[in-house]
């Protein structure tokens, strides 16, 4: 959307000054378009966050009158999706609003929604857009500044482009936990297994990992640290991995309870028990994970929460200035189930 | 809706006619309003029966044009609203439309839609309606007819006035498949434990059950058939009871996946082992059943196919008659996993 500020932060044209670029490239980084120099980028970027731009939605404030917010997530058929979606509706319930719901398609970098689902949105003048675990593509961000659709990403998978609204949880203070947790237990011999390298969830997961083992003294071990890339697949092979290794971990940090339960079969065809021979940590307490045997301890990520201020956000109407943070984390909590146990010995 | 056949079938008038009402009168029995004497409704339902009168929905042909569908469903944050979305998502995104999405709110009379989201939805003109789990008042079926909003039950919880169109799933078949799996193993001391006597999703069941039982020569047992409520709560203490009985049953068939992972709980309290001590049959095939200790034997009810198959009755083109059937009730398979054994002895 086109709307830089007013009385409660930078216009755009401010920042495009202190850059030392014209306006239409400043937009440019903003929209995250492809075209602009490395250079060029890096001192819009550094202006950007200098002057605290924040490209606000502001679906109250765009004299949209429509009653629907657009809601796009990666796919339907998951508890992810429906502790997202009962913390969205319950929020447009409250703000009388309706939600148009769809599921993205895979593109080219990502999930994010398809053509003819965003023309659809812009013919019938939604007063914005909510986007889960996208990740929307440099077109995808210009289009929706072309048509001046508000909007809000919930838990992006990569990095936004500077300015856009996002609404995730405190995946490095949940990271750091599930560590701390198994050290408090005596374990040493710690492994952590991440997603995808350089998306956000797995970053932040890791770097809280990392933390936690530097706070208590406890050498981080490259051999420790793995990227199954979210599959339950990868999990399982990564485990059996790192429980073939001359001086095998204790316990496992895992960054997506999907994965720790993969973990659960790799231990199991290896004839260890959980947690006897090898204790389990999951991330972001799937119903499921309740259920499985043992219960999974694991770090709680608030979707609901995360969805329903993601809502807020976009609907807040522009008299309750202050500008919205660009990036809101909630907390996350440890929840100890019977995956871990004392270390061995 | 106000459509009543045309070339493909009966009207209203003929309905009328035949069961010597008034139009007006027929219409009310039809649209499940309360102000009819008994004796009346009876005439009108048979007609109706007699006649095959179809209440057809038809997006497609009411001139509408919106491209937007609403569903309500009972609840989001269930995996089995997930399987229900993902279906409606798929058909919808072949269609070309998008999907208004709500939960229901509690009513006098069960779930339905709220007020405020019933004038949004005819003040947009949504092409129509899917009600999933639904159990609409009189005044709401009345409220639909007037604003000639097409709409379609999926699973409804009670049996829809005549003309209705629904789908749902063969749970007569289904409970039938479960007990006839226990007999098959060896099983005659089994239990049924249903949900609320009078909802169809148990009334289908336990008469499949019965079914069974009656095919092979078992004697239904009446201290055998409990009516837990669909709570865990319920479901555990039904058990309990039914395991302190002088002889307990061996197999209990349960009329849902959340109710039989409570039975779990309730073996275990008495410090029994499944399927060692008791086997037991779910009924749903919720994801969380294959997570579960031991994996739960279950009947599986096609929910994405149901919800894909209501929306295209929903949105089918009036050129497409032969009249739309008024259940529709797609197929139940038993998926036999850890929970079940061969009896004792």
């Amino acid at each position: 959307m086109a709307r830089t500020g007013g009385p409660t932060g930078p216009t755009l044209a401010i920042v495009a000054r202190e850059a030392r670029v014209s306006v239409p490239t400043a937009s440019k980084v903003v929209n995250g378009r492809a075209d602009v120099a490395p250079e060029t980028r890096r001192r819009v970027t550094e202006a950007l966050d200098r002057l605290g731009y924040v490209r606000r939605p502001r679906a109250g404030a765009t004299g949209r009158t429509s009653s629907l917010v657009d809601v796009v997530l990666h796919s339907l058929d998951s508890s992810w999706s429906g502790a997202v979606l009962h913390g969205v509706e319950a929020a447009a319930a409250e703000a009388g609003l309706d939600l148009v719901v769809s599921a993205g398609l895979a593109g080219p970098r990502g999930y994010g929604p398809g053509r003819g689902r965003l023309h659809r949105l812009a013919a019938r003048g939604s007063a914005g857009a909510l986007f889960s675990r996208a990740e929307l593509t440099p077109s995808q961000y210009a289009w929706l500044a072309q048509h001046r659709i508000p909007f809000v990403l919930i838990d992006p998978v990569v990095e936004p482009p500077p300015g856009v609204v996002w609404v995730g949880a405190d995946d490095i203070g949940g990271g750091a936990a599930a560590t701390r947790h198994l050290l408090g237990l005596g374990h040493r011999r710690i492994a952590v297994l991440g997603g995808h390298r350089h998306r956000l969830a797995t970053a932040a997961r890791i770097a809280g990992h990392r933390a936690a083992l530097n706070a208590a003294g406890v050498p981080h071990r490259p051999e420790y640290e793995r990227y199954a890339g979210l599959t339950p697949a990868g999990a399982r092979r990564h485990a059996l991995e790192l429980l073939a290794l001359p001086e095998p971990p204790t316990a496992l940090a895992v960054c997506s309870d999907t994965m720790a339960l993969a973990v659960y079969e790799a231990a199991a065809e290896r004839g260890l028990r959980v947690p006897g021979d090898l204790c389990v940590v999951g991330f972001d307490d799937l119903p499921e994970s309740r259920w499985a045997a043992p219960a999974l301890t694991t770090v709680r990520r608030p979707l609901s929460d995360m969805a329903g201020t993601a809502l807020r956000l976009l609907v807040a109407p522009a008299a309750e200035d202050p500008p919205a943070p660009r990036r809101t984390r909630l907390p996350t909590r440890l929840v100890v189930r019977a995956s871990t146990a004392p270390a061995p010995g």
